[in-house]
């Protein structure tokens, strides 16, 4: 049987540019795995891990003007934006590598003995060990920062697991050139390739998943593509944790007082971030409540007309391109739904962005279940605005809401002290694993604080994709007992030669 | 439809004690879930938790002269052991009472705004939030431990998490009586009943792991149950985490120099902790590599010596006897397999504590999985001593076991400071999450730097079930973005008024 070849095409005329690689069989799957697993104590030295992800951002940083424009051909987000996201995947890589030498991360505790305990407490000493070979599913939107060389690649190297990465078929050319870069970086310290591999293929990625030295998976993509993944983890003879983030409305508020306000401000801000890489990002707004009357009329205006200028966008492939034309059609044909900007076709390989509103009464009548279709994400340059009579009329539907990786509260400067702001602050918080104020959730800052996670479907664990703790997702505790100090890992020894920070007897060092 | 009766079995006799309870229908799961749904609110005040976790272990305490006897004749365990347990119990109820107070558990994590960053950081605010309504499957072998007010109970209620707990069928008198010490607490510091509620019956076990208001479980039991019911965990519509300890096999490794230098002390160490409990703990030493050749000859003689005295023991319920007899009865038939002590029944309630042999030829053979049998956790007084003619032997036994609880190394003063056994130790700790040297698995010691878990099947996640981190599991986290001082959590406020442990652009504070 010959090689299935996989094409990179570009998004904005949909013809192949050229073939980038060929389908992994079950065969070339076990061995990109079996290579991985076999490179595992090549990552045992934190110093080369660190040294490895600093070369690793230097080398994509050197590589940047073969990569941006390799990236746009194949995704049409543009120079500008995948510049950005290529900085910021460089700072991702070294602000990992900082953790590694800083070593928090292995969360180290120490307990002297107590024979005085019930049961006699004995020496014990934990730390975090590396689970062994991560799978990571790249995400077609982020060819850079969610793919390759991004956040699951960088969290997992950083805490030691070599990682075998399927690449996303909407930019196999900018995963290769990737992936040629990490092998450079591994290469100048000495690594085996094996340490960040790269498969292609629909085949591929289940044949990943249910691969038995696979230890652990990351995945950024669609709730279908996610929960048929978490799935198959779940079912193994030895399931495996799954962090995956599937899909997210990022539900805002915006409150009479804060429309009365900022209705301009608000409007302009949210044509901003719903249509910012073509309404392409996970955090994208995708159901705003807005108040009924004058001043949310104010705001819808603004909204209306800041998007009037934006021009037809061309999504990252065809096929979602189509799903977004019958998605935004199917949801605006629906009772009450109106399109004050509408959302469609652009020309043939573009779409233009659009609004959709409607009576919140349609999402909180318990016989009508049709409307449920706008409680799903979908995917692209539309946002549902949802007007609510009262309060308690938009908390009857943030309480239908799915989860979320974020929820949004837009509030008047005099509400910023109020009883009732913090009210809506708790209602929202159950909803999602960032709650913002006054902000718009496009924009995942890279930061120890940052969570980018939440309750399902938003992500299938409780951990984050971005910020310094995603680390933790590919790693597990072990603890020594009564263990011979020249036996012990250097960084359990009884007077901490690493000088790493831990705690000791509940009293914290370093 | 009339309830159906729960009742107390005294496992000494076979005979039915007392009615303890019925099983509960759908319809009351549903009603405990929302009433623990309803109580998550009582919980969210820290100080409240704290003293309710110390009134609890004051009160089981002060409950002692009810609760172990009734424990005894439901378990057989006996007054010493159960008089233990309950130390320990009330002792790990006060830890994470401390814990709650000093709150390093939130994980705080604050990063100020910084502009020059790609993309820019804003004002992001991390804390843990509990995840809502918590599942808890008692275990049979710990009736006060790992049951009704035992380590999941304890650690999920310092989260600021309800819990709904199944009880175990043997022992659903002292659960009952176990419950209303909590509700007793519960009413002391005025929180409603709801925060800590009982279910009996199987299928109010499934109901409870499929309710949609339940967020997450946590499991202590057999794999095959504990597998049933994370599959179904998996299953959800929202997939929750499932937390479950399912089997070990605990595997001993006893060096050439170690059998030499202390065969009489190790056999006679290895007899009292797999009898400990009449074999019924889950780390158990249920594999033991030893020496082929003269030292470990006189191991072995020690540890039938030791063994010779032990009298029949009563298993936790008739159902676990049958299996214990028969699962003995089917290994012991194995080729090459001898039993020097033999397993089985004692008198009509009891049995008979045993040693399986076999040369570790018969479980490295590629062509032969018959004796694969004997890489399974058998619950009851037995372990298997596996007979090696070199490391090399050894080592490829040990490729062969599946994950476990603990591993534990027994090697002489000599190789306390070779590298021979650092090379043994790290062949080990990829096998389970507490490694141990010479030492004894059995007694799991409350303490900050405790792990209990390890890979599949020890456990279903990286998570523990004994020591302080075992909160964690409970608990999301939440990034506040860009929020008015006065509408954060007074955890989250800029000058720290509550004083809380947390790290601050990098450094820690606290």
């Amino acid at each position: 049987m010959s090689a299935i070849p996989v094409w990179s095409v570009d998004p904005r005329t949909g013809e192949q540019r050229e073939q980038a690689a060929v389908e992994a069989t079950d065969a070339s799957v076990d061995a990109a795995v079996r290579a991985a697993h076999a490179a595992r104590g090549a990552l045992t030295d934190r110093a080369v891990r660190s040294a490895f992800l600093r070369t690793a951002a230097d080398l994509l940083d050197a590589a940047r003007d073969e990569l941006v424009p390799l990236a746009d051909a194949e995704t049409a987000l543009g120079a500008a934006r995948l510049n950005g996201e290529l900085t910021r995947t460089c700072y991702q890589l070294r602000c990992f590598a900082d953790s590694v030498d800083e070593g928090a991360f292995l969360d180290i505790i120490i307990s002297h003995p107590d024979a005085t305990a019930t049961p006699p407490v004995p020496d014990l000493r934990r730390l975090k060990v590396p689970l062994g070979v991560v799978a990571v599913y790249s995400a077609s939107n982020f060819p850079f920062a969610f793919s390759v060389a991004g956040g699951d690649t960088a969290s997992a190297l950083a805490a030691g697991c070599p990682v075998v990465v399927k690449a996303h078929p909407d930019h196999p050319a900018t995963s290769e050139a990737t992936v040629a870069v990490l092998h450079r970086a591994a290469a100048q310290h000495g690594l085996p390739e094996g340490v960040a591999a790269l498969v292609h293929g629909f085949d591929a990625g289940l044949a990943l998943v249910r691969h038995p030295l696979v230890a652990a998976a990351g995945f950024t993509g669609s709730v279908r593509g996610g929960r048929a993944l978490f799935d198959a983890a779940a079912a193994r003879p030895t399931p495996i944790p799954f962090h995956g983030e599937l899909g997210s409305l990022n539900p805002v508020l915006v409150t009479g007082a804060a429309a009365t306000e900022r209705a301009e401000e608000i409007g302009a801000g949210l044509a901003g971030s719903m249509t910012m890489g073509v309404g392409q990002f996970c955090v994208k707004p995708g159901l705003v409540l807005v108040p009924a009357g004058a001043s949310g009329d104010g705001l819808l205006k603004s909204l209306t007309q800041s998007l009037a200028d934006v021009a037809p966008g061309v999504l990252l492939d065809h096929r979602m391109r189509d799903n977004f034309i019958a998605g935004v059609a199917e949801r605006a044909e629906l009772p009450d739904v109106e399109t004050p900007v509408t959302p469609g076709p652009g020309d043939a390989h573009s779409v233009a962005t659009g609004v959709l509103t409607l009576p919140a009464s349609r999402l909180t009548d318990p016989d009508g279940t049709a409307h449920d279709l706008l409680l799903e994400e979908c995917f692209g340059p539309v946002t549902v605005v949802v007007r609510y009579e009262d309060v308690t009329e938009a908390e009857a539907v943030l309480d239908r809401l799915p989860g979320n990786l974020t929820a949004t509260l837009h509030i008047s400067s005099e509400e910023a002290e109020s009883g009732s702001a913090a009210g809506l602050l708790a209602r929202l918080t159950p909803l999602a694993g960032r709650v913002l104020v006054n902000a718009w959730p496009t924009g995942v800052a890279v930061a120890p604080a940052q969570h980018h996670g939440g309750p399902y479907p938003a992500t299938t664990s409780t951990s984050t994709s971005v910020g310094l703790t995603a680390a933790e997702r590919w790693l597990r505790p072990v603890a020594y007992q009564n263990t011979p100090e020249a036996l012990l890992p250097p960084e359990l020894r009884e007077d901490n030669p690493l000088g790493l920070p831990r705690v000791v007897d509940g009293r914290r060092e370093g």
